[in-house]
C-alpha cells in the first residue's frame, strides 16, 4: 500500500471506532471498543492507542501520517477537547487531541462527529456532489450537520449548530441542554430506550422483557426496533412515538435549510424501514411552503463508518493543505 | 437629486408600502395604502400603481431607474408571481412584474418580503457588516432571512426557507401551512389577535372591550400589546402566551445557524419592550450548547421601512449587474 495513510477516529458516549484509510478513499481495516465511560479517562485515551496501534501493526504504520477525530459535541476544536459532560462525563478540558499527538508524533484533529459523518457521506457516500446536504445521526443522541457548497456550516465564533437540541414539543421531557423536549430528548436511540422503559410496566407481555432478562437499564434502541419489527406492542408504540417526533424534527430541517437531500445515518438509522412511514406521511402533510416531497430523505450509505471517513477526509484536508503551504 | 433613483415596494396581506431611494442609500419618501384584498386584484394592482405614480410625482421621475418588491411569501421570483393563496388570495399567479414593467417601462423583480427585508437591515439597518445574519419580521405572519457572507441563504431550487413554520408545539392550532402549532401560527400578529379574541369571554373587564367597541373582529395585535402596557391581565396572559412561544423560535432558530445577530422587526415588534424579558429569559435557560446569550438580539433599525429599503437595494444590485454585463 503507498501513497498517504491516515486514520479516522470516532468516538461517542457508546463506542470508540477507528479506520484506517488509505487518501484515496480506500478504508483498510476497522476496530471497535466500548467507552470505558465509568473508567478513568487516562484508560479511555489508552483504549484509543491500544485500537490506533492494532490497526497500524496490522495494516503497515510506515505512510500513517495523521489522525483525524470525531467526537460527540460540544467540542474545542481549537484546544482540541470534548467539552460534552453529559455524554463523556470527565473528559472536560482533556487534551485529547495534544495527548494522541505527544503518543504517536503525527497530526491530529478533532472535530464533532456530526459534522465527520456529514464529511464522510459528502466524501465517499450518500451525499457526493449535492450542494446543500444535510446529514443527520441518531444514536446515543441526535446529531446534524449542514454542508453547504462543499464546506461544512459553522456559526458565530465557528461554533456547530445544536439542530438535535432545537426545541420540538415545550410539554417534551427536559434535556441536559436545558431545553424540554428538544429533537435529540424525543427522538434518539436514548429517547427509544427511555420511553421504552417508562412504559414497559404497562405491557407485562411485551417481548422485552424476556430480552432484557429482568434488567430494565439493559434496554436499547437497538432491542426495541427488533421488537417492533416482530410486532411487539409496546415497542410498535414507542417507534411510533419517536417516529413522529423524528420526522417533526426532519420537517424543521426543511424549513430551516431546504437541502437537496437528507442523509440519515447512525445506528438507529438502521432500522430506518420502521420510521420511514412516518417520515413519508409527516413530510407529505407538510409539503405546503416548501416543496418538502422533493427533498432527497436516504439513508447514509457508509453507516457508522460515516464519522470515520470523515475524520480520514478531514485530516486529510489539512495535511493537503499543509503541503500548499511548504509548497 | 442626480444618479440612479430606485422605487421599493413592500406588499403584505394588510398594507403597501412604497418609498423612494437614491442610489446612495437615503429614502425621499414613503406612500402606504391598505391593500384591497376584499376587491379585485385589478384594484390592488392599481393602488400599486398610483403609489409608485405620486412618488415619483413629487420627487421627480427622470431619473427613474427600476421597481423592486418584496411580498409576502411564498413568491415564484422567475415567473414573478405571488403564490400565497392565505395572505393574498387572488393573487396566485398574477404576473404581477410583468403589469408593472409594462406599466412604467423599467426593470421590475420580486423576492420574497423577509429577504427583503434581511436584505435592507444589511444595506443600511442594524446589520451591517454581520457575516451570519437572521432577520426575523413579525407582522401579519413571521417572515425570516438568512444572510450569510452577505448572501440571503437560499434551499433546493432557489427556494426561500420557511422559518417561521417550523413546528414548536404539536398540540398547537392548525396552520394554513400544514403544521400544529408553527412558529407563526402561536406567535405572529395574527397570532396575539386570535388568542386575545379566544379568551376574550373570560375577560368581562378587559379594556379591550371598550377598544373593540364590541366588534370583536377588530382586534388587532397591537390593541393587545398596548393593553398590555396598562396591564390589562387578559392582554398581559395574550403576550405572555405569544412572547414565550416567540421565544423558542429564536432558540431555534439560534440552535439552526448560531448567527452573530438576530434584528427583530415588523409592526409586532414596536412592541419589543414587552416581549424581550420573555426572549432573555428564555435564551439564558438554552445557553447550554451553543453560546445564545453571545448571539446580539437587536430591534431592526429601518422599522417598518427595511422591506422598502431591501427591495430598493435588490433592483439596486440587479441593474448594477445588468450594467457589468454591459460593459
Amino acid at each position: 500500500m503507498s501513497g498517504p495513510i491516515v486514520i479516522g477516529l470516532d468516538l461517542g458516549g457508546t463506542f470508540i471506532r477507528a479506520g484506517l484509510f488509505h487518501s484515496s478513499g480506500e478504508l483498510h481495516g476497522v476496530r471497535q471498543a466500548y467507552m470505558p465511560t465509568r473508567e478513568s479517562v487516562q484508560k479511555g485515551l489508552e483504549q484509543i492507542a491500544a485500537l490506533v496501534i492494532e490497526l497500524t501493526q496490522e495494516h503497515g504504520s510506515a505512510h500513517l501520517t495523521g489522525i483525524g477525530i470525531g467526537a460527540t459535541g460540544p467540542i474545542d476544536a481549537r484546544r482540541g477537547c470534548i467539552q460534552n459532560p453529559f455524554t463523556l462525563p470527565g473528559w472536560e478540558d482533556v487534551p485529547i487531541v495534544d495527548w494522541l499527538q505527544d503518543r504517536f508524533d503525527l497530526p491530529v484533529l478533532l472535530e464533532n462527529d456530526a459534522d465527520m459523518a456529514a464529511l464522510g457521506e459528502y466524501w465517499q457516500g450518500a451525499g457526493m456532489d449535492v450542494t446543500r446536504l444535510a446529514v443527520v445521526t441518531v444514536g446515543t443522541g441526535i446529531g446534524t450537520a449542514c454542508i453547504l457548497d462543499g464546506k461544512i456550516y459553522r456559526g458565530l465564533e465557528g461554533v456547530h449548530p445544536e439542530i438535535g437540541h432545537h426545541v420540538i414539543d415545550p410539554s417534551g421531557p427536559l434535556c441536559y441542554c436545558g431545553a424540554k423536549g428538544c429533537w435529540e430528548v424525543l427522538a434518539s436511540g436514548t429517547a427509544i430506550a427511555r420511553t421504552a422503559h417508562e412504559l414497559l410496566q404497562a405491557y407485562p407481555s411485551s417481548i422485552l422483557w424476556s430480552k432484557t432478562a429482568g434488567g430494565l437499564e439493559q434496554i436499547h434502541a437497538h432491542m426495541v426496533a427488533e421488537a417492533a419489527k416482530e410486532d411487539d406492542p409496546l415497542a410498535v408504540r414507542v417507534i411510533e412515538q419517536a417516529g413522529r417526533y423524528f420526522s417533526l424534527g426532519l420537517v424543521n430541517l426543511i424549513n430551516f435549510f431546504v437541502p437537496e437531500m437528507i442523509v440519515l445515518g447512525g445506528s438507529v438509522m438502521n432500522s430506518l424501514s420502521l420510521f420511514m412511514p412516518f417520515i413519508e406521511r409527516t413530510i407529505t402533510r407538510h409539503n405546503v411552503m416548501v416543496p418538502a416531497t422533493r427533498v432527497r430523505i436516504i439513508p447514509a450509505k457508509l453507516g457508522i463508518h460515516a464519522g470515520l471517513y470523515g475524520a480520514a477526509f478531514c485530516i486529510l484536508q489539512k495535511l493537503e493543505m499543509s503541503r500548499y503551504e511548504l509548497d
